[in-house]
């Protein structure tokens, strides 16, 4: 088993038969050991928060195959943390696609003039591209497009996609009493060129809320999954 | 004649009439006396900047007019450095919209993991919101629908115009054998609800070269009305 590639918060193998096997690691996105989803560095590590993560991860892909979403899941092993998927290319260098129910985090960093915080927001998404040394900028369809990215046709589909997948995520949290506010998802391509989604879905992907009090991705899983 | 508002390179009364003068200053934006047309704050006082931007928009204006592209152009007069205008609304706080024919300046901080420095972009079309303290942040069509600011109607005819103006401004530079790089164009309402041109098209707020050589402001106005 082959390592191709150390992130931040899960290591890469390949597989002898094509597939992909993911570790989930214990290190979280954060700053000075605060947890941000939207960080770009690991701020801290949290004993079994690669297990929860892919505890939730499981929850939401199996829940988004009955809906015949396309996903890169194939199953997962809790136990060892792992998870095995489709083999998945992405797009440039790697996208981050937004779906946001309220304006928190960057949007409202960026464009705080015209809203309030916490204003609710209608599934709205963007998308950033993945560079740390640039801050993940965000990226509009043309300039997408433009550096070709992505087609214009890609990037509807992308959009639909995230919209559904994410609703999907807010109705099953809502059952719990849980509010999102905004989700991060990953794509990419099967070996056949479709769009399906990658990566993980899980607390350190989102911020939920519930009485309007942050729940952080431990408690988060616990109540989910309890 | 009542001052309505104290730009940084530009001050704008109310006329009896209804109409707004523009009074173009010698100061241009910048940094550390170093000129900048993307800057957000004031980098130096050139004597005659001011005229100089007058005559390059007052030119630029009236090839507008005989093209039958709305702007908010009424007459000129250079020796006091003034524009008479129809009142216009901006869009919000106020929109830049930039169109690019090279991968230049905050397109290529943004996008450099994606582009070459110069890299020819095909007349590509984006918007940032006038927002000092948040460093003008770009913003995608959905978010200007979404913040109430753009339609997705106004938007279609804004990139169109923006396209339509830069690509005029382009050919009448090549005649003189320069090339534009990228220009900043605003945009507003006239009083009937029509997307207009607004404000200046100058060396101020493009980037000119001419054999791989950037063409300062005053510099560019010379070449071009000798």
């Amino acid at each position: 088993m082959e390592l191709v590639y150390k992130g931040k918060t899960k290591d890469v193998y390949k597989l002898e038969d094509g597939n992909v096997l993911l570790t989930f690691k214990d290190d979280v996105t954060g700053e000075d050991g605060v947890f941000d989803p939207g960080a770009n560095t690991v701020g801290l590590t949290i004993e079994g928060a690669g297990q929860s993560g892919l505890r939730m991860t499981k929850f939401f892909f199996e829940k988004l195959a009955d809906k015949k979403i396309p996903t890169h899941y194939i199953d997962a092993d809790i136990e060892n943390a792992t998870m095995t998927v489709k083999p998945a290319m992405i797009f440039g260098k790697g996208l981050e696609v937004i779906c946001r129910f309220r304006a928190v985090g960057s949007f409202l960093r960026r464009y705080g003039a015209y809203c309030e915080e916490g204003q609710p927001l209608d599934a709205f998404v963007e998308v950033t591209i993945k560079d740390d040394d640039r801050n993940d900028p965000p990226i509009t369809k043309d300039a997408l497009a433009q550096l070709g990215i992505l087609t214009e046709d890609e990037y509807v589909v992308l959009e639909k996609l995230t919209k559904e997948i994410s609703i999907v995520v807010k109705e099953e949290l809502a059952k719990k009493g849980l509010e999102l506010y905004d989700i991060k998802l990953e794509f990419g391509r099967d070996p056949e060129g479709n769009i399906m989604l990658i990566d993980e879905i899980s607390g350190g992907n989102m911020r939920v809320y519930k009485d309007g009090v942050y729940v952080a991705p431990l408690d988060l899983e616990k109540l989910m999954l309890a």
